[in-house]
């Protein structure tokens, strides 16, 4: 059985490395798209069985438009793993370091590597693309002399460039978190220990901290919180949380009282906690319909 | 006096027309930078008096790199204005909407005008730029036929470029939010209403409820809330959140005891609510000494 993901980037290295890292015995076949739309679009309309989106960055924050497009589309979340992001400087076979005037990545790549390129590369254009593993291809298939990328190593070794320099990012330690998305039709997995939920709050924003208590109440701890306009409706707010619980039942029980004091509650996925990156178990759970 | 302000933006329409919502009376001096930034570094290093950025929009959120910019740069949030983003497709003189294959803007533009884009434009190629202006710009200046740019109308007729299409933005209300920033040396107005703040919580996230209930409990008004991991500390969260209050005195005694329950607190600004969009009394009030 070969199950279809659909991921974001025409040769995404890190996308690409995420769907390696949560389904290393799977049969798996990438779908690469060239806009996070198109991941959600290609799982709405079943081209693709599963997607896998960045959602979060130790820098720059949660990707707010990625939980739109999720809440948006109906999807669900239904994994997650979390990539270190180590950054490299490539070039031609040839340049060094003093022989470039321009450097090309994904514009959050470039801002990872901000304070390297204001520190050593001053002098140099930026230029914001599509993509890192595309911009390293474009520099080696046009021969581009004097441009250097910056993406992760193994798109040094695909394209055949020089690494110029390495772990360029500010931080050293600069977690992506990435989710696998999937209908809304899956069932969630019976080792569920978090959340993502959307709730709308009426007019008095002072609400927000009664519904924090009640789950506070129940151990069920918020690790991340955004709060989103709504743009029909000055005043009222959407919030995105995630959460951690331990007892799924408890937990199921204290969403359907949250449901009624909030506006709007929507569950945009329950699913396990992964900081150890250890391989999904939902494609052996949908083979055996668990 | 002329006040000098820097702006994110080579000639960048929207910034530009924030400075003069605010400064519409003021001899005003623009500094145009390529990026964040360098708004900020310009405002430390004293190069510039203020920096106006945009913060926030009502789809894609807050711009959470620009908040993280604020507190690393110690600069404080003096005013705000809000614009409503009106966005037109513009390319050179005789194209018309088929005889484009190449659409070109700033990332938050085109996904401001994503479902147009699909609608109408599925067939293009689309092109992230610097800026909305700067990319109408090189069209003019290159000479690019079948490529055409989104951008506010002031764009289109300062290079001559020809309309093909009006208000292409998904949400025909769409507003975005711009502050004032200066070095944190300057008193905040006295017409004060609204804050930022940064506060940074232990491990027991719980502790959150509590800040949230404190606030509440003085008729301080939550208006924004983004929690951001601290990248070096896991599991220990910085919370950006807005208020809006009545008592100015009550707001800083409560501030004070705010200092108190966490393990971090940062004012970011105490300022004005300008849903109105009235001229900033900031300049009058620096040359009044007030």
């Amino acid at each position: 059985m070969s199950i279809k993901i659909a991921i974001q980037g025409i040769e995404s290295y890190f996308h690409h490395l995420a769907v390696q890292k949560l389904f290393p015995n799977n049969n798996v076949t990438l779908m690469p798209c060239d806009s996070f739309d198109k991941v959600t679009a290609n799982i709405t309309n079943l081209s693709a069985d599963f997607g896998v989106i960045a959602i979060e960055n130790s820098i720059a924050g949660s990707i707010l438009p990625n939980y739109t497009l999720i809440d948006r589309e109906n999807l669900q979340i239904l994994d997650e793993v979390f990539l270190n992001i180590d950054m490299y400087l490539m070039a031609l076979e040839g340049e060094t370091l003093h022989t470039i005037d321009e450097i090309h990545s994904h514009p959050v790549a470039l801002q990872q590597c901000k304070d390297y390129l204001m520190r050593v590369q001053p002098h140099c254009k930026i230029v914001e693309g599509k993509d890192t593993a595309s911009e390293a291809k474009r520099i080696k298939e046009g021969n581009l002399k004097g441009v250097a990328a910056i993406a992760g190593k193994q798109v040094a070794e695909k394209y055949g460039l020089k690494i110029l320099d390495s772990h360029v990012q500010s931080l050293k330690e600069d977690k992506t978190r990435f989710v696998v998305l999937g209908r809304n039709t899956e069932a969630s997995p019976i080792e569920a220990n978090k959340a993502s939920l959307k709730f709308i709050l009426g007019h008095e924003v002072g609400n927000l901290s009664n519904v924090l208590q009640l789950l506070n109440t129940f151990n069920i701890n918020l690790t991340k919180i955004q709060s989103l306009p709504i743009p029909e409706k000055p005043w009222e707010y959407a919030f995105f949380v995630d959460v951690l619980f331990e007892d799924k039942e408890l937990f199921s029980e204290v969403i359907t009282m949250l449901g009624k004091t909030v506006k709007e509650l929507k569950v945009l996925g329950v699913y396990r906690q992964n900081f150890e990156n250890t391989p999904s178990h939902l494609i052996e759970n949908l083979v055996h319909g668990k």
